[in-house]
C-alpha cells in the first residue's frame, strides 16, 4: 500500500476548531469494562477508584488508545459522583483529580485532548430536582475546571432532561460541550424520540451531540440518525458524535444491553471483532459523524480499526499500526498456505465468524420482562428506585 | 462467604518443591494475544521486541496475572530465537535479556517463580538436523541461565521430537524442566499419541508434561488425560500441567486453531468467559493436574477464575479478586431487581451465552481441507516448508 | 383430561352464521407445498393439475385436514387461472372443475364447508387493466358457481387494488366473501398500510378480512393486528382471519419468504413444530380472528394442533386426535424414563429446539439486497415483469 | 439435460437377483413418522394399525413411494408384535395381513417387490429367552409366508444377538433375509461394534446387512463403513444397506435420536433437504452401498432425491420426477431474477439454511444424562425394563 505519514500536529487545537475544520476526530475506549478485565474495577458499582489505587493501570490504558490513534482521552471520572463512590474525606475529589492528572500526562505524549466527563446521577433517579442533581454536576465540574480540560463530556444519559440539566452545568464552564445519551432508535425512558433529545441538548448548550453506551453500533448509528434529522427539521446545526458499545446486541430492548441475560459477566461471545469496528467506522463516517469512537468493550484494537479505516481520508495511521497490516496482509508470510489465503480484505469483510458455541443461542431475550407490568411502571416512574423500595418489590416478586 | 486470607508464603519456594507438596500452581495468560490487542505485538510474526521497545507495556501485564494469581511469570521470549526475530546486531538477546528482567523485577513484587521458555523453531521444520536445533535452544538458554531463572518450559513444539530436544538442552542447566505440547487427542503431527508423546518427554527428564495452546480447555484436558494414562501405563511420574486455549475450539481439526477460518483476526465470539474458566479449572483439579494456566486468549480476568475457583483448596484469593465478587455476587445491589437476580452461581453456571450474530454460524469448518492431498502430505513431511516451495504451491493452487 | 365430546352439527351452516354466532372455523393448510412434498405439484409454476391426474392424492390430503379438525376445505385451485395453467382445451376448467368435486366429496364425509378460491393473476402484474383483471376472475368464479361452492376467498394478493377488483367480482356471486392478502406490517407492495387494506377490502365487500402465507404465524398476527385497528378506526365491522406459513421468517424483508435464500427447497429448519402452532392458536384466538388455518408449510399434524389448543372453547376434539396425546402425554408409557418425562406440557412450551446444523446460521439475508436499485424500483412500478425485460434485467447483471 | 427414458423392466427379478446384478436398489421412507403427521398413527406406541383402520392412507403412501423411486416397498408391520398390539382377538395378524395385502397392491402397479419386516421385540428386553423371542418373530413371518412376501427384513435391532435370533427364524422361510440394525458406529447396547455384527448377522444367514434409523445419514454411513471393514476383514461378502434418519443428529448419543429432548415432536429444525439427501446418496453408492433407502421422517420427496441422485448410473428417473426439476432448474422461469438465480447445483449445494429461530441452539445434550450411573446401568442390563420397576425407579429419580 502507499506509505502514509503522520502529520505532527505543531498546534494542537481545540475540539471545535477540529470538527469546524473538517477533521477526524477519533475517541477512546471503555474503562470500566477494559480494566475490570484487567483486575482494577469492580463490575457492579463500576467506579473508578484505580485513579488513585493503580494509577500505572490507568495511565497504561490511556497510552494503549492513544497509540491506537485516539484523539481525546477522557478522564476516568465515570460513576465518580460523589453519592457512588464511597465516602471517605474528600476522596472522591481526589479520585477525579488524579483521573484528571493521568489524562493529562498520557495526552502530553501525543496528539490528544482531555476531556472531562459527568454522567447520570442516583440523585435524578431518587429525587428529580433539579437544583440538587445540577450541584452534583457542579461538584464535578471544579475538578474539571481547576485541572483544566479541555472540554466536556455530559456522557451516558438515559432521560434527556437530566441530559440538559448537565449540559447547562457544563456550559458554566465556558467550555465546549458534547452530550451523548445512553439510548437506542425508541428514544429516552420516558419516550423522548432522538431527534427531539437532539434538539432540546443542542438548545442548552451542546455542540456535539450523539450517543454511547447501552447500544451496538449498528443501533447507535440508527439512533444518531434520527437525531441528525430531528437538528435538520429544527434547523439547528451541531456536530455528531458517536461512542456504541463493543458488542452485538441485535436482541436487546429499550433500555440496551444491561437488561440481556449475558450482562456483565457473560458476553464474550458478542464482542464485535476489528472488522465490524471497520464498518461502523466507515458507516460512521458516511453518516456525517465526524467525532468516532467507542464505550464499554472497545480495546485499543478496535479504537486503531476506526484509525485504519480513515486512514484514507486523514492522512495518517496511527502509531500502534506499526503492529498492524491492513486488512490482515501481516498474514502473507505464513507457513501456511491456507493462512497465507486470508491476507487480504474480502476474506475478513465477508467472514461470518462461528461462536464455538453450538449449544449456544444465537439471541436471547432481554430480562425484565418476567417483572410484573405494575412494578415495570413503577421504576420508570422512578418512585420505587430507593434501594429499600427495590428490595421490597423484587421480595415480593419472588425472582 | 467465609473471610479467606491469603497467606504469604515468606520463603519462595522452587516449582518442584511446591507441586511434591501439593500445591496448585497457577500460570499466566496469553502474551501475545494480550499484546496484539493492545498494540505492541504484530499477529503473524508474534515476535516479543515489545520487551525492549515498551517494557512498560509488559510490565503491566505482567503485574496484571501476578494480582489475577499467577504462580509463575513466563519470560516474554515466544519466537525469540534467531530464525524467528529480525537480525540486527544482537538484537535477539537483548529481547530475551530485557524479557528476564522485566518478569523478575514483577515476580519479586509478589509470590511468582520466572520460567524461562523456549518452543519449536523453524529451523526443525526446514531442515530437522538434531544439532543445528539443539544449537539454537542452547542459544536461548544461554540468557536464561545469565539472568537466572527459576526454572525452564519447553512450550508449543507439535512434533515430539523435537520437544525431547528441547527437553534434553534445557536438562544441561541443571534446572527443573516443564514441557507443554501444542496438540490434541489425535497426537502430534507425526502421529505420536499424547500419552506416548508424554513418556519420552518424562524420560528425556521433564518432570511437568503437559499441553499448550492450539485447543480450547475440554479438549487439552482431554489430551492431558491421555498423557497421564501414557505415563501410568508406563510406570513414570510426572506433574500434570495445562495451559490451553481461551477460545472455543470443538471445531478444530488435528492442527488446532490456527486452521480455524476465524484465525487470529475473528475469534471474539468464541472467547471463553470467566465461568467457563471456572469449570475448567475445576476438572483440571479432578484430573490430578496441578499447574494450572492458560494461553493464546487467557486474559488476567480468566487467570483470576482458576484462582477463585480453587480458593477453598488454596486457601487464599488473589488480590484482583478485590475487584470482584464471587459467582458475581457484585451484582447483588443493582438498581433493577433482574439484574440482581444475576447475583448468584446457578444463574452463570447455567447461561448458555448468545452470540447476538444470528447470520453466523455456530461452528466452522478448518481450512486447509481445499488443499490438494498432496500438497497437505508434502507440507506434513516437512518438504515443503521453505518458503519458495510453499510459494509455488500456493501458486499452483490458486487460492 | 376430561373427556371432550363431539357435537355433530346436525345442521350445517354457512360461514356467516358460525362466525356470526361466535363459534371458531379452522381452515386448511397448504397444498402446494404438501403436494409438492408428495410428488404431485412441481415448485415453481405452483399449478394444480394433480386434481386431474393424480385426483386419490388430492382426495387424500382433504381428507386427513378434515381428520385433523379443518371445517373448511379450499378447492385446490391455486393458480389455476387460465394464464398459468398450460392452455390446452378447457383443461384449466376441467381442472378448476375436479378440485370442486373431490372439495364436495370429502367435506360431505364430515362437518366442512368448501370454498372456491381465487388469488393474484400474472395479468394485474403485466397489464394492470381492471377490465381484463376482473375478466379472469370471472371466468374462474363462474366454474365455482356452477359446482356451488359454499363460499368465496380472494386469497394470496399482494397488491389491495387487485384485491379489491377480486372482492368486487366475487361479490357479484351473492355468496359470502372472505380476502386474504400476502402482506406483512409494511403493508402492500405499493405501500399500502394493512389497516387501509382491510379497511378497502370490506368496503369493496368482504366480510372477513385477513392475511395469508408469506410470513410466519406471529409476523401474520402482527399484520393482522393492524387491520383490526385500522378497521375499528373506520369503525367498520368484519370477521377476522389468518392463514399464515409453517415456517419461521422473522429475517425475511416486506415481499416474504420467497425472498429467503432457502425458499423453496432448504426451507425444512423452519418449519414450526405442533407446539409453535399451539402457541399460535392461542394467540390468534386471544386477538379475536375466528377464522384460523394455514397456509404453505402447514401438514395435517398444524391443523390438528390448532384444533386441539382450541378444544376447551369449542366443547370437542377432532377425529384425528385418536392418534395423538394433549402435550405429548402419549409418551407418558415410554420405556425409558427420560422420555417419558417429556409427557408434559411445560416440556414441550419451553423446548428451544436444536437445529442439529451447527455450520448454518439461525437467519438469512433476503435475496433482492443485490439487485442494483434501479432494477428493483423497476419491477416495483411493475414496469419490467413481461418474461422479456426481466430476462434482459438479468442478463444486464449478470447474477 | 438430456432425456432420460425409464426402462420398464419387462421381467421382475428377486432383490438379490437385482443386486447380484450390481442394480442400485431404492428402498422406501420412514412409516411411522410421516402416517403420524398424517393423523394416522400414535407417536409413543408407534403401532400400525391404520393398515386396518384407514387403509387409504397406507396405500397412499406406499404410492407416493413407489412414484418416488422406492424399488422395496416394506409392509406397513413395524411394532406388529403381539406384545405390542393391543390383543383382541386376531387383530395383530389382521393388521399384518391387510399390510402385506395393501403393499402387495402397490407394489404391482410399479417396479417393486415387497419385504416383510421384524424388529425387536419387548420380549427380548424384559426376559431374554431365545425362545420365546423367536416365537414371536415366527408368528410374524407364518403371516409374511401366507401373503408370499418376496424377500424379509430383519430391521431396528439395538441389540446383535436378539437381531441374529431374528435373522435365524426368518430364513427358515427360504427366502432372502435383509437385516439392519439401529445403531452407530460405537456399536450394539452391549458393545459389540459394528464390524462384528455385521459378520454375525451374515453368519446367521443375512445377505444384505446394514443400519437402519436412530442416526442421521452421515453417522449411518460411517457405522456400514465400519460393518463393510469388519466383513473384509472376516472375507465374507454381503450386500450393503442403509435406511438412516432423515434428520440432522450430530448431537446424539450412543442409544441415537430418542435420547434428543426434541424427539419425537420437536424434530422439525432437523429435518434434512432433498440436497442433503442427493449428498447422502452419492456417499452412499461411493461407499459400495447398493440398496438405499430412508427411515424415520424420510418423505417421498428425500427417496426421490436418491433416484434422482444416482439416475445417471441407474439411468432413468422416477415418475414423480415429472414434478421435479434437477438440482432446483423448475425455478429458472421464475419472476423475480433474484429467484431465478436459484436455479442451479451449486447455489442448493452450497446453502447453509438458516433456521429462521435465533432463540434455539444447533446442538442440544442428550437425555439420559441426567439419570444416576446406577439406573443407567441397571436398564441396560434390562434388569429395570418391566412397566413397574421403571415406574420405581422413575419415582425414586424424581425428575
Amino acid at each position: 500500500r502507499t506509505v502514509i505519514v503522520k502529520l505532527s500536529s505543531c498546534f494542537l487545537q481545540g475540539i471545535l476548531e477540529r470538527l469546524d475544520a473538517g477533521e477526524i476526530v477519533i475517541g477512546d475506549g471503555g474503562f470500566v469494562f477494559a480494566l475490570e478485565k484487567r483486575g482494577y474495577v469492580k463490575a457492579g458499582p463500576w467506579t473508578p477508584e484505580a485513579t488513585v489505587e493503580h494509577p500505572e493501570a490507568v495511565r497504561q490504558l490511556h497510552r494503549e488508545f492513544i497509540r491506537a490513534g485516539s484523539n481525546v482521552l477522557q478522564t476516568f471520572t465515570f460513576y465518580a459522583s460523589e453519592d457512588k463512590l464511597e465516602n471517605r474525606g474528600n476522596y472522591c475529589q481526589k479520585v477525579n483529580e488524579a483521573a484528571c492528572d493521568i489524562a493529562r500526562e498520557v495526552a502530553n505524549e501525543g496528539d490528544a485532548l482531555v476531556a472531562g466527563g459527568v454522567s447520570q446521577t442516583p440523585s435524578y433517579l431518587s429525587c428529580k430536582d433539579e437544583a440538587e442533581v445540577k450541584a452534583a454536576f457542579r461538584k464535578q465540574l471544579e475538578v474539571f475546571m481547576k485541572k483544566n480540560v479541555d472540554f466536556l463530556i455530559a456522557e451516558y444519559f438515559e432521560h434527556v432532561e437530566e441530559a440538559v440539566w448537565a449540559v447547562e452545568v457544563l456550559k458554566e464552564s465556558g467550555k465546549p460541550v458534547a452530550a451523548t445519551m445512553c439510548i437506542g432508535p425508541e428514544g429516552d425512558m420516558h419516550g423522548v424520540p432522538p431527534g427531539q433529545c437532539a434538539v432540546q441538548l443542542v438548545k442548552a448548550g451542546a455542540s456535539i451531540v450523539g450517543v454511547n453506551c447501552h447500544f451496538d453500533p449498528d443501533t447507535s448509528l440508527e439512533t444518531v440518525k434520527l437525531m441528525k434529522e430531528g437538528l435538520q427539521a429544527a434547523k439547528l446545526k451541531a456536530h455528531l458524535m458517536s461512542q456504541p458499545l463493543a458488542f452485538h446486541t441485535p436482541d436487546c430492548g429499550k433500555q440496551g444491553f444491561i437488561d440481556l441475560p449475558e450482562f456483565p459477566f457473560g458476553l464474550e461471545p458478542r464482542i464485535v471483532t476489528r472488522w465490524d469496528i471497520q464498518k461502523y467506522a466507515r458507516k460512521a463516517y458516511d453518516l456525517g459523524i465526524r467525532f468516532i469512537g467507542g464505550c464499554c468493550g472497545f480495546e485499543p484494537y478496535h479504537i486503531r480499526a476506526i484509525a485504519e479505516e480513515l486512514a484514507p481520508e486523514r492522512g495518517f495511521l496511527p502509531e500502534a499500526s506499526d503492529k498492524h497490516g491492513s486488512w490482515g496482509d501481516n498474514l502473507s508470510m505464513h507457513t501456511k498456505p491456507w493462512v497465507r489465503a486470508r491476507a487480504r480484505k474480502e476474506y475478513w469483510e465477508n467472514l461470518k465468524p462461528a461462536s464455538g458455541r453450538p449449544y449456544c443461542p444465537s439471541m436471547s431475550k432481554p430480562d425484565g420482562w418476567g417483572v410484573t407490568k405494575g412494578a415495570r411502571e413503577l421504576m420508570q416512574q422512578k418512585e420505587a428506585t430507593t434501594k429499600q423500595q427495590l428490595k421490597e418489590l423484587f421480595q415480593k416478586q419472588k425472582f
